[in-house]
């Protein structure tokens, strides 16, 4: 038997860990860890040092390092290009595992954020488990998201009162997913897309680098902020070479 | 200076808190619990008191327990008996801050999973910051929220590939509300709604009492083993006299 914790570890910084992850980082023998080519890069390898620096003692774990497979831009066969992407992870972490991983032996993923959300380790450890490594189990641990850090920046709820919440990202808010939503959370936008959409009746509340140093908050009625919002994010997209952005549409109820 | 802390607790158990939950909850000096009524009280004051058992000095802190302001069955004019009631929670807990926290000091209320999720404690502090205490401070701590930790132990993803995840209660799943979406998560059940929608293609990942002991999982085909989750559901509901439970729908893709 081969174990596998996918550690949700929150937005960035070692404080958002739970006490369950950091009790699950501690049983760990080898840490499977995929580099992202480009920008991005490394504030994620920056995050994890500091959490394996602040839980673990050096030299009682090891480090499995590869290059994440590359995501081609999707266009239009959009699951089609997921489908293969996902089967390349599916083959590399396998192999990884397979190498590196002696069975009795525990390993982990870490996970930015929460590893149910908009992350696809989760589907990736079932088909390896049911394609390739039938003796390997995995669990999953819960992380806080970058939508609660938001809302907790904020100080506002996800959902109005009695509400719905639709979480959904910048290509399917393009597509109209978010109408007849009063509370929508659109993740995945690179563009600053609420620009494209009618701002009428509608606050934003903006956060981008949530849980880190460079944090940004903005919020106010779409159709005043809207562009401000659009510029500061493009606006730190230069500064660091990349952005994690996110943000809540929330339609104003009228005063009774 | 007054400063009140939201620390989201997660579902139960003090393995859910954070690092920076309990970085929080150690720089408090007076906790506010407000006290539910008849079934499920016991569960909840347990959760409370384990947790403070196991971060805090007993004799470091003092506790400030009042009775929570019933709220009355909804009906027809449901956001009316909302409202009416954050107003006597307001009324309660600004009396309560008022007179337990002096300035300077640090009181606290622990919110169940995340603050931002179906609770009114945001709102009810803005609230009495604006009519009530203008001196009063406060931050929100996010927690593991309940639909987290159902994804978790199902190791299923909230969202399909590229998909939306809506966050519903079952009073509007019973109007439509997952009409149209692919992954919906069902909170606020207490009478196993699910059997009053069209089970058609969907799946369920149905958790109750999860992240405590007596966490039951059960999923499948919607129209397959709907029946049982809901004998399941009043089945413990009798047994512990009350149920958390909440689940998710997920509709089957075509396969490809
Ligand atoms: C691939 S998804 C992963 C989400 C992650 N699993 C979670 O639970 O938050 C990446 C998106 O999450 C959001 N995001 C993640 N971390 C963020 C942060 N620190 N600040 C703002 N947005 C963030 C952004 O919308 C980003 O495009
Ligand atoms: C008033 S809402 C509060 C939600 C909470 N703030 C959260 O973040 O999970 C209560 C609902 O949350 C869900 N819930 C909370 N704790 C749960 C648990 N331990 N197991 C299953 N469902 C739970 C149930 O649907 C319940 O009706």
């Amino acid at each position: 038997m081969r174990m596998v914790y996918l550690i949700g570890i929150g937005p960035g910084g070692p404080e958002y860990l739970t006490m369950q992850a950091v009790a699950a980082l501690r049983q760990v023998d080898v840490f499977f860890i995929l580099e992202k080519e480009g920008r991005g890069k490394e504030g994620l390898a920056e995050a994890r040092r500091r959490i394996l620096a602040t839980y673990r003692e050096p030299g009682s774990y090891r480090e499995v390092v590869a290059p994440s497979p590359g995501r081609p831009p999707a266009g239009e066969a959009y699951l089609d290009v997921v489908a293969d992407w996902h089967q390349r992870k599916a083959d590399l972490i396998a192999g990884l595992i397979a190498d590196h991983l002696a069975p009795g032996q525990t390993g982990a993923i870490l996970v930015w954020g929460d590893p149910a959300l908009y992350d696809s380790n989760i589907e990736i450890l079932h088909r390896i488990h049911r394609e390739r490594l039938p003796d390997l189990r995995f669990e999953v641990i819960p992380g806080i998201t970058s939508v609660q850090v938001l809302a907790a920046r904020h100080k506002v709820p996800l959902n109005a009162v009695g509400g719905d919440v639709l979480i959904t990202t910048a290509r399917r808010m393009e597509a109209g997913s978010c109408e007849g939503h009063d509370s929508a959370v659109v993740m995945l936008d690179s563009n600053a897309a609420f620009r494209r959409i009618d701002p009428d009746g509608l606050d934003i509340y903006w956060g981008g680098y949530l849980g880190t140093e460079d944090e940004v908050l903005m919020s106010g009625p779409l159709a005043e902020v809207g562009e401000a919002v659009a510029e500061t994010a493009l606006r730190e997209k230069r500064r660091h070479g990349w952005i994690l952005d996110i943000y809540l549409l929330r339609r104003r109820r009228p005063a009774s």
